[in-house]
C-alpha cells in the first residue's frame, strides 16, 4: 500500500492509547495508515508492552493490516513519519506526584498546567518537546506534530516560536464544550456552531449557534443551574457566579472556576500535606487498574474504564485531526496554533486556543471578535505568565521563573512563593539540563541537602 | 410554497440583472425563491421594464413558479424580505460620467470608487444607501442586505457602522483572482485554497495552496509573464514591476496597478477633456447596446454580450451567497465584513475584504497573517480615506473631504485639488443633502453661477 | 491687591490643612494669595472650626493680609476660585472605619483605596467629585483642580473622563521616593533626576540619575538591606523579595509589596474582626489627638505632631503645584493626568501617574520608556480595575463591580467575594445614590434587615 | 585647565563651521572647552585649511585659550572627544548636484532627504555614520554624538538601532518653527511654550502658547495671511491650503508644502534637465563665494553672508544643546532621538523629532497627544519608507529600495520610478559598498556603460 501513512505515538505506555488506535481503526478507509509505531522510554517499558500487546490484538480484530512497531528508539520510529502525536510525560506520573506534593505542603495550587507544578513540568517538559521537534526537522520535515504533551499551551508554544516543524497543540477541553453544548440543545451537528476561543485550558465560547438562533444565553442558564455538560469528568462539579457569568455573557471553560471561584475551589480541592490526595494520586490509582484491565489477553478493545480516566476524546481530537489534514477537509476545529492576529491584544507569535478551518496546509483561524476588557487582562496576564515560564525553561532562568509566577493571579507572592519555587526547582534539578543551582540557591530558604 | 423566500433587487434596471436572474433561477433547489422584487426609481423605469419582462420571460421558460414583482415603492419590497440585494447607482450613468468628466478637466484619475469622483460618488450614495438600512431594520429586520452599490468598501462601512441591518459587501476582483487562479494551476477546486485579504479593491492573495502545495511564486510567475487570468474584463493588460511583485511575494489584485504602476497607468488611461472617452462613457455604450438585446420579445436567457460589461461572478456571488447563508453551508467566500481583528493594525469597526466561512449566522473571517509593512501602510492610508470620506458624506463636511482626498496617494496636493473638488461638490450639490453651499465656497476657485 | 489668588480648600476639616496653610504661608512672594476659603460639611463644623481658628492665627502671625473664610456653601466658595484642593473624604472616617470592619470580617485587604473597600470609597466618593467639577465648569471656569481625595487614581480620572475642569491628582508616595532617594544619595536636588510612573499607588522609579550616573542598583540595594527612605510613614517596614527586585531592575513604590509580597503583607497585617486594629482606627486615634492639639489657643503654627499623620508632602505637593502653575516654572513634579500615549498599552484617556514637567498650561508628562511585560500585565489589569469600578459607581451597575473585584489579583474570587460586595453595598446604600436594592440583592448572600 | 572638553566636528570644512565656532565662544563660561578637532577628508582639505585658519583667528580674537587642531586622522580626533558633531557629507556636494540631476532628468522629486535623491544619499551616508559611530563605541564610549549629516532623520535612526554611542539629531526646522512664533507673538521666551512632533523634515506644532493662552489660530491665520516667519530662508515662500490647514488646527512645517501643495510646489520648483537650476546647485554657487570671503585674513568673525546659506540655528543648536547636557539644565529642546512612547502608531525604536527636557542623561521626550489620523498615516508612511531605506542602505537590498519608494506618496511609481533607481543606484555604485551591481541589474532599464 504505497500512500498509506506511518504514524509516531510518543509516549506510547500512556493508558489513553487504547483510544488512538480505536480512533485510527474506525478511519481505515479515509485515513490510511500502513505503520504505527509506538514510542516511549526504558523507564515506561512495561506499560509500553501492555499497550503494544493489546494494540496488536486490537488491529488483528479488525482486520486492518496496519503494522505495529515499538520501539525506543525515537529516531528510527521518527524517519518518514507523517503524523507524530506526542503524549509523552515529562518525568513521569512519579514527578507529578512529588511536585503536586511540594505545592500541597505549601497550601498552593497543586494543577499540572499552572502555578508551580505546571511551572516545574514546562521546565522538565519543554527541552525534551523541543529535541523532538529538532530531530523531526530532518528526519520528517513534513510530518505534522499533534502535542497533547502537557502543559499543552506552554509545549506548543514553545515548539512554535522554536522550530520550523509544522505543529498543532491539541485538548479536550474545547470538544468537551462542543459536544455538551449540542447535548443540551439536542443538536444536530451541521446546524451547529460553536466558537471557542483563548488560550489553553483558558477558553470561553464566545458564540454558540443552533439552527441560525444565539444559544448563548441558553447554555449558561443550563449551566448556571447545574446543568453543566460541558464539564470534562475529570473536573468536580462546582458553582458559577451566576451574577458574574450572566454580565460576561460568555460561557467560560471549566479551568476558569480557578480565577472566577478561587477561594471555593481552592478551598474544597486543595490537598493537604497529610492526606494527601492530589489529582496525581488520584490518576496513579486509575492507571494501575487500567493497566490490570489492558492485560487480559482476551481484551481487543477499548475497555469502558477509560472513560473514567477524564481525557475523552483527546484521542478523538488527534484522530480528527489527521484525518482533516489528510483529506483537506476544512471542517472546524478549536486548536492551538499561532496567534498571527486571531486574538487582539496577544503577540503574533504566541500560541492561542482558538476555533479554526482545517486544510491540508494547516489551521486557519477564525478571527475572534475583541474579548472584554476582564477577560482580555486575564488572557493577556496568563499568557505573559506563560511565555515567561517559557523562557525560564528554555535558558534556565530562575529570576524569570520568579516573575512568572509572581504574575499568576492563582499563586500568592512573598516568602512562601519564594521557599516554594526554591524547593521544587531543587528536587527536579536533575531532570531540569538548563538551570546551574547556584542561581536556585539565591532563592529565600534554607534547603539541607538531606531533605532533597 | 410557505418557505419561499422573498428577494428584492434595489436599482433592479441595472443591465446586471438578468445574470442575477439566471443565478436564482439556477438554484431553486436549494434556494427556494417564492417572489422576487424588481425595485427601482423613476428615472430608471424605462430600463426597469425591459429588465422585468426579460425576467418573467427568464422565469416562465424554466418553468419555476417565482413570481416578480416590479415596483417604485421600496418600503413595499422591503416588507419582509429576506434577502435585499443593493445594486443601485445614485444620480445613474449621467452622474458618473459627469463626475469622471470633471476629474478629466483636472488630469486627475476618473475612477469611480477612488479620488474625487468615488469621493463625490460616496457623497451621493451612502444617504441613500443608510435610508434602505434603515428601512430595513424595521420591514425586515432579520433579512439580509447584500450590497454592490458602489463605491462598496465604503457604503457597506457606512451601513455596518450606521445600522443594525446585516450586511455582507460583495465585488467580483477577489472571485476573480480565486477563478483565475484556479485556471492557471487547471485546479480541482476541492484541493484549492486561497485566502485574499485588504480593502475593497486593495486586496492581496496572501496564500494560495494547491493539493497542499504553495503556488504563489508559480502564479506571480505566470502573471508576470502576461498570463493574467485574475484580471476582471474591464480591466486593461498591464505590467507589473516584476522586482516589486517578486520581492512582495504576493499576489496583487488588478487595482493594485493604480497605486503600484501609477505614472503607467494614469497615463495610458487617463482620459483627456477633448477626446472624452471615459470608462462612463464606455459602459454607457455597452449598456444602450445591452438593452437593445434584452429588449428583444424572443430573448428569455441572459444573454453572451453581457459578458462584455466586465462584472462577471457579481451576480454569481450575490446566488452563491444567499444559498450559502440559507443553507448554512460554511463554505469559504470573500466579502465586506467588519475587520474585528481579522486585519491588525486597522480598527475593529471599519470594513475589510477577506476570506472568510459563511454560516447562516453570517460571515466569519479567517485571521489573516501581518501584514509587510508597506502593504499595511497603503491599507491603512486607503482606510483612513474611506473612513474620512463616509464622515464627510454623512456629515457634509467639507474640510474632511479635503483632508480624505489629501491622504490619498493617487490625488495629488495643492490648489488644483481645490479647485476640482470644488467644481464637484458643486456640480453634485443638489444630490449632496448634507453639505452646505456655504461651506464649499471656502475652498479656493471662483466658478460662476453660469458654469454650473 | 488686585491679582492676589482665591483658594478654596474642600474637605478644610481635615487634619491636614495646617500644613496646607504653612506651605502657603511661606510662599507668599511667589503665589500671592488673598483669599483662603475653607469648606466642609456640616457633619465635620466641629474641626472646620478648629481648623479655621488656627489658620487665622497662623495667618496673623505670619503677618501676611490674606483672608480665610469658613463656609459650607460650597457655591459661594468656588465662584472665582483659581484654585481649588479636594481633600474630602465622602462619608467621613466613619465610613472608611466601617469598610475597613467588614472587608477584615471577610478575611479581605482593607485598604481604603483597592479591595472591596476601595471600591465602596469610590462609589461613595466619585459622585460628590464629579458634582464639585461640574460645578467648577461654570463658577471658575480657569481654575485648577487639584485632587487628594482618596481613591485619587480613580476619582482624578472619573473627573478627568467626564468634566471640562482642569485638574491634576497629586499623591505623597512619588514625592517620598523622590525625597528618600535624594537622602540615600546625599543629593543636591538639581544634580538629581528621578523619573517615576505607573498608576496610583502603583508606581515604580524607572531612572533614578545623579551627576549623570545610573543610581538605580545603589538605591535597591540600599532599600534590599533594609535602608528604605522611599517607604511613607504610614506604611509598616517589611521585606522585599531580593530575587524579584534586583530581575526587575526598577525600584518599586511601598504599596507594591501588597502585590510582591502579598502573603506576607496580608498575614502581617490583615486586622481581625476581634481586635478590630484597622488603619482606619489608627487614623481615628491620631485625628483625636492632634484636634487637641489644634484646639490649643497658643499655637499658631503646624505642630510636630502632624508628621505622625503619614501623609508628609501630600500638602506641599499642593502648595509646589499652585507655584509651578502660577509662575509657568517648566519643574518635574508627579501628577496623575491623562494618559495620551505616556504609557503604551493603555488607553488614551485614562490616569496615570508620572513625571511631568509643569507650565501654566498645565503638566506635560515625560514619555515613558515601555514597561517589563510582568509590570504592564499589573499595570493593565489594576487600571481595568480601576476603570470598571468608575464605570459601576458613576451607573450603579452591580454586575460591573464584581467583575472589577474579580479582576483584582489581591481579591479572591468566589462566594465570599460576593457575600462582601453585597455586605459592603447593602450597608453603603444610603451614600450609594445611582446604587438600586434589587440589584444588589441578586448577588449571593442572604443579609437580614437587622443586620444592615 | 583639567575638566575643559574636547570637541570634535566631523566634516569641518562644512561652509556652517564658523557659525558652530562662533557659538562655542560665546559660551565659553558654562561650556569650557580646551581642544576643538577639526576632522575632514583629502578631498576637502582646501576647504578645510580656510575654516581651520579662520577659527584660529576667531579663537584668537576672543581671547579664548581653546586649542584648535585640523586632521584627516579620524580616529585620533574621536580618542576621548566629549562632544562629537557629525556634519560631513558622503560623496560631497558633487554628488548631491549629480543626484539631484538624475532626478530631474526624470522629472522626480529633487530633494536631499526625501525621494530618490534621498534614498541615493542614505546609502552612501549611513555606512560611514555608522563607521563613526562604531568608532566611538570604543574611542569614547561616554561622548555624545550630535548628528547634523543629512538625511538626518535617517542617519540618526540607523546610529539608534545599530550603535550603542549616545546619539541626538538636530535639525533646524523646529527651531525656526520657535523663533517664528514667538516673533509673531513678540514673545517673552519664559512664558512661551511650543511643542513639535513628527518625524525630520515632517513635524506639526502640536501646542503654541503663550502667557497660558493658545495660540495656534492666531499663529496658523499670520501664516495663511503670508506673514510665515517659521520658514527657514532657503525655503521658498508658498501658499498653504487655508481649509487644509485651518481643519488640522495644527501648525505644519515648512517641508510638509512637498505634501500638502505637492502638485504646487513641484510645477514652480521642479527643476528641469535644460536648466539644471537645481538647489545643490545653488548651494554650491553660496558656498564658494562664501569661502571667498571667509579666506580674507582680515575676517576673525562669523560673516553676514553666512545667513544666505540657509541653516540658521544648525550650529546655535549644537551648542545649546552640549551646553544642556554638559549643565544639565532641563531646557525644552526639538531633538530626533528614540521614539519609546512619544509618538503613539509608530515603534518604540524609531527615531522621531520631538520636544525633549535635555539633562546631562540625555533626551527626554514630553508625551506626544495622539496625531489626527491624516498625520498620523503620514507619519507612519514616511517613517516606514525610512526604516525601509535605512534597511536596504545597510544591507544593499535593491527590492527593499523600490518598495521604500513605492510607499513614497511624493514618488510616482511604474516603469519610470524603476530606470530612475536604477540610474541613480548605477552612478552611485562606486560608494555604495553593500550594494551589488548583479541586483540592481534586475531593475528595469537599459544603460549603456558609456552612459555611466
Amino acid at each position: 500500500m504505497q500512500n498509506a501513512l506511518k504514524v509516531v505515538v510518543i509516549g506510547a505506555g500512556s493508558s489513553y492509547t487504547p483510544e488512538l488506535v480505536e480512533g485510527l481503526l474506525r478511519r481505515t478507509e479515509s485515513l490510511p495508515i500502513g505503520e504505527l509505531w509506538l514510542v516511549d522510554i526504558e523507564e515506561s517499558r512495561w506499560k509500553a508492552e501492555i499497550i503494544f500487546k493489546l494494540t496488536k490484538r486490537m488491529v488483528e480484530k479488525s482486520g486492518s493490516d496496519m503494522k505495529v512497531i515499538m520501539t525506543e528508539d525515537r529516531t528510527v520510529a521518527l524517519k518518514h513519519a507523517d503524523y507524530v502525536c506526542s503524549q509523552f510525560r515529562a518525568g513521569c506520573l512519579e514527578s507529578r506526584i512529588r511536585d503536586e506534593g511540594i505545592a500541597a505542603k505549601y497550601g498552593m495550587l497543586a494543577q499540572e498546567t499552572n502555578g508551580i507544578v505546571g511551572l516545574a513540568n514546562a521546565c522538565r517538559t519543554i527541552p525534551v518537546a523541543l529535541d523532538i521537534a529538532h530531530e523531526m526537522e530532518t528526519l520528517c520535515p513534513d510530518a505534522w506534530l499533534l502535542n497533547f504533551t502537557n502543559p499543552s499551551g506552554m509545549v506548543t508554544e514553545a515548539i512554535l516560536k522554536n522550530s520550523s516543524t509544522k505543529t498543532i497543540g491539541l485538548c479536550n477541553v474545547p470538544v468537551n464544550m462542543e459536544r455538551g453544548a449540542m447535548e443540551l440543545l439536542e443538536a444536530d451537528p451541521k446546524d451547529f456552531f460553536i466558537q471557542i476561543a483563548g488560550l489553553n485550558h483558558l477558553v470561553w465560547a464566545r458564540q454558540i449557534l443552533y439552527k441560525n438562533e444565539d444559544k448563548m444565553q441558553f447554555i449558561i442558564d443550563e449551566v448556571l443551574a447545574g446543568n453543566d455538560k460541558m464539564r470534562p469528568q475529570n473536573i468536580a462539579p462546582f458553582e458559577w457566579s451566576s451574577a458574574l457569568i450572566k454580565d460576561m455573557g460568555m460561557l467560560p471553560c471549566s479551568y476558569l472556576r480557578y480565577f472566577y471561584a478561587s477561594d471555593d475551589v481552592l478551598a474544597k480541592s486543595a490537598p493537604t500535606e497529610c492526606d494527601g490526595v492530589n489529582r496525581a494520586d488520584v490518576v496513579k490509582d486509575i492507571e494501575t487498574k487500567l493497566f490490570e484491565v489492558y492485560r487480559d489477553p482476551n481484551l481487543a478493545e477499548k475497555p469502558k474504564e477509560l472513560e473514567l480516566r477524564g481525557g475523552q476524546y483527546y484521542s478523538e481530537s488527534a484522530c480528527r485531526m489527521m484525518n482533516a489534514i489528510h483529506n483537506n477537509t476544512g471542517e472546524i476545529m478549536h486548536v492551538n496554533t499561532l496567534n498571527k492576529g486571531a486574538i487582539q491584544g496577544l503577540p503574533d507569535d504566541c500560541a492561542v486556543e482558538v476555533s479554526a478551518i482545517i486544510k491540508s496546509s494547516g489551521a486557519y483561524p477564525l478571527s475572534v471578535e475583541s474579548f472584554p476588557e476582564d477577560a482580555l487582562r486575564l488572557i493577556q496576564t496568563m499568557k505573559s505568565f506563560e511565555s515567561l515560564t517559557i523562557k525560564a525553561a528554555i535558558n534556565g532562568e530562575v529570576g524569570t521563573a520568579l516573575r512568572a509566577l509572581v504574575m499568576n493571579p492563582l499563586v500568592g507572592t512573598g516568602e512562601k512563593l519564594e521557599l516554594a519555587l526554591k524547593d521544587i526547582l531543587l528536587q527536579n534539578l536533575d531532570m531540569l539540563p538548563t538551570f546551574q543551582r547556584q542561581d536556585i540557591d539565591l532563592l529565600k530558604g534554607d534547603f539541607s541537602c538531606s531533605s532533597l
